[in-house]
This record gives structure tokens, C-alpha cells and sequence, in this order.
């Protein structure tokens, strides 16, 4: 029998505010950072899992995952990973744990970075990547994945089944042709808020030539700022490129009406986190009042419960996940069976250190087993990190190109990790030092 | 010029799972618990502060604590203390850490901590208990301390001084009066899931013995288990009394709606926690479909951004505050005017460790200088675990007694920190040598 052995975290920084990488109006200097975990069996396996944040606070994530961590030591691994329901259940719900949350917060991301290192072993027992292990899986496995509590009066396992059944039909072709032609991307590269207006358009123009079909534009620091690189970028990639617009929160519900409803000229194509994404109520008075600019959110929606109330009040044209925001894998299973049930959009959330390596899985599965189309759908691509992981994300021709690695897209090189330990990796080190 | 010296955190737990005190149908078995912190100052002032867990988990909010102290660690303590919206802001929106929540888990808890210890010694050089602090500061410092982000569109600057303002008239006599016959309790302790028929029976008479005007049940183990309580509860204490029933998120939105109207029969006054706190929508539907019963909710609620929400869509009819939930007295007191703005008793919530001794200075704010009213108003009481405080709160006949030590409440005595500091405290020792 295997049983978990240990649980070992790493606190990974990459000093990114540097360079303004990243920079938007309310993270103004992210050091895009992994709370990074590996978790070992008795046996010799390991899975790995990851929870992106800004820098400062990784640390309590990492604390956060070895305290969840003590709930694996020792127990069962075959039992954890052919059940990955009660697995992920036994760790939300823990009795004593989830006063923390419940279920949002470092706990939640905690619970998600050891729930996704749990997928990784059971993905790479069946030797494939997260995205063909979910969408080959019986569908009665998926649903057992899904933690129903609370989204009762939206989604039952009994729609979850038919939803899902749905999904059977054409799903080897579909399968064949993600293998093939991949998925669509769009790009962040060119919109950081701190970058000067000749690296926005260079970088605009870069995005169109190299297959990009929209980009994304961080705004919010002031109107005119933003009215002034909306119509830099709109030149530079003409009528037909998409631009999305991304605010991270930065305003007052009726602030975002007038702000945005000033940009209409430009004709974005949504405005992302318009204001606090635990405001519901706000969200569908936005939407309503900046019509025909579609209303995005996700990356900050702490779980499927503010998803599903988003869906139900029509607070969102576009839901995007985030791969390390909520519980894991099963969490995320649940939110695209929500947009699937209230037929929403899925458009990830991506960028920051691994991201884009583990969320383009669902953009896959949702493809080729759920919502079985790419109408709208587009995962988010930024260009930077992605030389630290074991499978680095490829994007060619403006789209995501299949995983092929078993496992779930966490594992980073050993010597990456090594390097940018903080503080006493020789990465910080050296800057320290100056 | 005085600065912050060092930020001292303590993981203080008690072994409460042994009696089954706090036993409900979620927290099926609580050590209670405190994430202590000590704030000096380079002139030998302290600040205390808390935080309220179930236990595993404790050590997070240390954590939390320790991480975000280090914003703290060498700044001026006058300007930190004299300016608490600032200094609160600075924690709650550092442009890192703010990636954990934002505003919501561990992290916010941490800054709330941290957040009433600077409190703390801003009540000890004014020699006031915090309500009397709160109560006799001028109505610009008070709008000062609140964050009114992501609150806009229910509760303005100019708003909070109006409800403000109007609470100076008769403000002297509504303290005379706090201090001469305190503040109306409710009790808790008969009620808990985990005892007996008959503990339930001799402690609910014991409860209108002691001039309690309500009690609260746990609820939602099983419908005949509560009919059966509630019936003999009912008995207990005569039609006048009044019961609150609790579910602590136990139900789905349609099984909570069931569940409560097959209770109707032993009238109970408000149910708390009918689903998961996140859920405006659900909250909303349950209240019109469970009346005449009220719906209370507020222990689990992560910010007053979810506050606002519950009020706007009408989803409460009482707010129950936490004292160690939000980022503190800053956000607390965003709260109490949110409550007013909407017309809305606040019955806050308590028990634990240290909560009634620190959440009863709200409620005294409250009827001296916002709304005026004790209508309908009532803190909760649960008499455990006192004996642990400088100054423990004092229920008699059913009522707060004005709190007189200068501070927010939260300091505890050192022996009990010591005896069951985790794991290292004599008191785990003894207990993990049987």
C-alpha cells in the first residue's frame, strides 16, 4: 500500500517589480511568486502544485499548505486520488480549518495548491495531462469531483450528468483537433499600466503579426491615460482585433459606468474587474449600464459560490477561472459546469508564475467535454516565466498548443526553484547584495 | 518620538473539544482558540489585539500577524495611532499582500488584529475603554477611520457624518445611562448540538432565571432532533422568551426554507446562518420565504462589502457583527453605519475566546452615538472562557455592564497565555501526557 510520505513547500519569488512587469492600478509591484508544493509517497511518486501570489504573503501560503498538508501525512495515497472528491472535501471542510475561510483566502488557495499536487499523481499514474485525464474520465467520476454544497439551487449532480453527457458526443474529434490546432489565446504582453506609450504600440503591433486575435489593456490610472492608449492601441491593431480592458478592482460601482462608457469609442470588448469582485450586486449594475462592452470577472473570485451568484444575478457576460484562486482542480470542474448550465463564456485567467501552465487545461476539457465550443473562448497569455516549468506553455500563431506532459502543469525545474527560494536562494541573494 | 518596537504573537489555544462546548452542527468540535498579539513600543507601551479560531489553523492568523507587523515594525507610533484610517489602510491595501484575499480569510483577520492593538493603544493614552473612546471622538476622526472603498453606492462620507451627527443629540445621557444599566445579552450556553435533553432543559430555565430575555439553539442536525429540542426549549421558557435558532451554513437555500418553516410552530425569533454567509441571493430568498421568523447573519461575513450587499438586496433583518472577522474597529464601525444607513438592528456575535469581551464595545458605541436605539438590539453571551481576560465581561441580570479598563478589551492575562500557549504550554503538555 502507498501512503503519503511528506509534504514539502517552497517559497518561490521572482523579482519581477523591477521591471514593472505586471504592473497594473492596484498592483503597482508584484514579484509574481509560487507558493510551490511537492507532495511525496512512500512509493517514490511525487505530485506537484502551485499557488500564485504578488510577493509579500507567499510565505502564508506555503505556512498555509503545510498546515492543510498535516491532514495527508500517512494517510492512504490510492484512496486520496481515486477519490478526489472526499480528498478535496476532507480538506475544505475540516472542522477546525475552515472558521479560516471558509472557503476563501490563503486557506482556500492552500487547500487548491495540495488539491491540484493530488491530481498530479493520479494524472501521472494514468500517464496523461490533467486536460485528457478529465476528459476521458467517466462522467460519473467527474461528477463525484464536485463539491455541490451550496450550489444547490443552480447546479445538482443531476445536471452536472446531463451536462456532461452532452459533452460525449464528438468528443474524439474534438479531442483530435485541440491536439492539432490547439486553443485561442489573447495577450496581456503589451497592456502593462507602467509600460511608455511607444512600448504599448511596439508591443500591440507585435501581438497582431505574431496570430493574436485580441489583446488586453490595463486602465484605470486616469481617463485620460487611458482614452489616449485605447486610441494608440486601436490604431496600432485596427477595427478587427479584440481589446479588453482591465481595471483589477480600481473603482466605485458608478465610477465604472461613467469611466468605461468613456472609452466606448475605442470599442473595447470587456471591461474586467470593474469594481470589488465580492460585489455581486454592483457587477450587474455595471453590465447593465455598459452595454455593448461585455462585464469579465474571476481571477479574484474566491469560489463557486460567488461564481454562481455572479451567473444568477447576469453580473457577467465573460467567466474567468483562475487556476489558483480556488480549491483546486475540483473547484474549477464546478465553475465550468456553472457557465456551462447559465451557457457563459469561459475565458481564463492567466500570467503570474504558472498560470498559464495549468489553466489552459480547463480552456481543453471544457472543449472537448463540457461547452464543446470555442466561440468567444479565448485562456490569457503572457509572455514571461514560463522557462522555469518542466512543460512551459507553448503559444504559436495566437494559440495555446496542446499539453502533452502527464500531470497538471505544476512541476517546476529544480534549479529554478532552487535559485528564486526567498530570501535564501542565490537569486536574492545577488540582489540583495547590490 | 515614539516607534513601534516589535509585533509579539502568541498561538494561545484551549482544549474546549473535550467538554463539547461550542458544538454546533458544523464546528463539530472547536478547541477555541486566540492568535494573540502584543504591539510595543520603544517607550514601553503595549497594544493588545486578537483573533478568534476553532483551533487547527491558529497558527495561520499568527502568522498573518507576523507578516503583516513587519509594515509596522519601526514606524512612527503617533502617526500610526492618531491617524487609524490610514494606518489601517496601509495594512489592508499593501499592494502584495492584498493579492491573498483581498480583504477576506486569513489575511484580513491578521490585519484586524493587528488593527485593534494600534486601537488599543490609542485607548490606553486617551484612559478609555474603546465605546467610550468611539463614543466621545469627534465625528470627522470617526468618518476618517473608515474605508469607504467598494462602498460607495450605499454609504458615503457625507452620509456617515449625517447618521453620525444626529447621534450627538442626547449622547451624554445614553453614556450615563450605559454606564449605570448596561447593555441587554443574550445566551447561547444552553444550546449547544452537543448536550444533552436535559442539560438543555435545566440550562434554558437556568438562562430566564438569570434575566435573559432570549436564548439561542443550534440547529440542523435532524429535523426531529430540533422540533424536539425547540419543543422542549419552548417549555422551558415560556412564550415570552425569545429563541434564536442557528444553523452555522448548514443548509442549501430551498432545504433551509423546509427546514426553518417546520419550526415555526415553537415561534422562534430569528434563524442565523440559514447558508453558506457568501451567498446574498440565497439569504435573500430565504428571508421572504421563512417569514415571520427574521434572518440573522454576520460571524462568517468577511467584509463590509458583503454587508452592503445583504443589505441592498434585503437579505437580513439583523446584521451580527464579529469583532475578530473584519480588519478590525475601522471596519466595524463601517458596518454600524452601514447597519444604520439601512435601518437594521446589529446583534453581534460572540462567545469564543475573548469576543464578547471585545465585541460589547460596539454595541455601546452604537446606542450612545449612532443609532440611538437598543430596540431589538442584543449582544450575545456566552460565559466561557473569561476568566482569561484583564477584564472580563460582566453579564448580570441578563445585561453588559458597561466595560472601564482603558483598551479595546483584548488583553489577556499572561498566565493563560502561558499555561496554553500551543503546543509548547503546560496545560497541552499535561493533556498530551495522558
Amino acid at each position: 500500500m502507498s501512503r503519503i510520505l511528506s509534504v514539502t513547500t517552497t517559497d518561490v519569488r521572482f523579482p519581477t517589480s523591477l521591471d514593472l512587469d505586471g504592473s497594473d492600478a492596484v498592483n503597482v509591484d508584484p514579484d509574481y511568486s509560487a507558493a510551490y508544493v511537492d507532495i511525496a509517497t512512500d512509493d517514490g511518486e511525487h505530485g506537484y502544485g502551485l499557488v500564485f501570489t504578488c510577493g509579500r504573503g507567499n510565505e502564508l501560503v506555503t505556512a498555509g499548505m503545510d498546515s492543510y498538508g498535516e491532514l495527508l501525512v500517512g494517510r492512504d495515497t490510492d484512496e486520496l486520488v481515486n477519490n478526489l472528491g472526499d480528498a478535496s472535501r476532507r480538506l475544505v471542510h475540516d472542522s477546525q480549518l475552515r472558521w479560516l475561510g471558509p472557503e476563501k483566502g490563503v486557506s482556500h488557495m492552500a487547500c487548491g495548491g495540495l488539491v491540484n499536487a493530488l491530481w498530479d499523481i493520479r494524472a501521472r499514474r494514468e500517464n496523461k495531462p490533467l486536460w485528457l485525464l478529465l476528459s476521458e474520465m467517466p462522467v460519473e467520476e467527474i461528477v463525484s469531483a464536485v463539491d455541490f454544497t451550496h450550489i444547490g439551487n443552480a447546479l445538482t449532480p443531476a445536471d452536472a450528468t446531463d451536462i456532461l453527457q452532452r459533452g460525449q458526443a464528438g468528443k474524439q474529434e474534438r479531442i483530435s483537433e485541440l491536439r492539432e490546432h490547439g486553443y485561442p489565446a489573447y495577450t496581456t504582453t503589451p497592456g502593462w499600466l507602467g509600460y511608455s506609450d511607444e512600448k504599448l504600440v511596439r508591443l500591440s503591433r507585435e501581438a497582431v503579426a505574431d496570430g493574436f486575435g485580441m489583446i488586453k489593456l490595463k486602465v484605470a490610472g486616469s481617463i485620460e491615460d487611458d482614452r489616449r492608449r485605447l486610441r494608440l492601441a486601436r490604431e496600432a491593431v485596427g477595427p478587427d482585433v479584440r481589446i479588453a480592458i482591465d481595471a483589477n478592482q480600481r473603482w466605485e460601482e458608478q465610477e465604472a459606468i461613467d469611466w468605461v462608457n468613456q472609452l466606448q469609442d475605442f470599442a473595447p470588448y470587456w471591461i474586467e474587474e470593474p469594481t470589488s469582485t465580492d460585489d455581486i450586486l454592483a457587477h450587474a449594475a455595471i453590465r447593465k449600464a455598459v452595454h455593448p462592452i461585455k462585464v469579465a470577472t474571476g481571477e479574484a473570485v474566491q469560489s463557486r459560490i460567488i461564481f454562481k451568484q455572479l451567473l444568477q444575478a447576469g453580473a457577467i457576460d465573460i467567466l474567468q477561472i483562475d487556476s489558483t484562486r480556488v480549491a483546486g482542480v475540483n473547484e474549477n470542474i464546478a465553475n465550468l459546469l456553472l457557465a456551462a448550465r447559465f451557457d457563459t463564456p469561459v475565458c481564463p485567467h492567466a500570467g503570474g508564475v504558472g498560470l498559464c501552465e495549468l489553466v489552459q487545461h480547463f480552456s481543453f476539457f471544457d472543449y472537448a467535454a463540457i461547452s464543446g465550443s470555442m466561440d468567444d473562448r479565448v485562456i490569457e497569455f503572457v509572455d514571461h516565466l514560463h522557462e522555469h516549468f518542466a512543460e512551459p506553455a507553448i503559444v504559436t500563431n495566437g494559440r495555446y498548443q496542446a499539453p502533452k506532459r502527464a500531470g497538471v502543469g505544476a512541476e517546476m525545474l529544480g534549479q529554478s526553484t532552487a535559485h528564486w527560494t526567498f530570501p535564501s536562494g542565490a537569486g536574492w541573494q545577488a540582489l540583495n547584495a547590490h
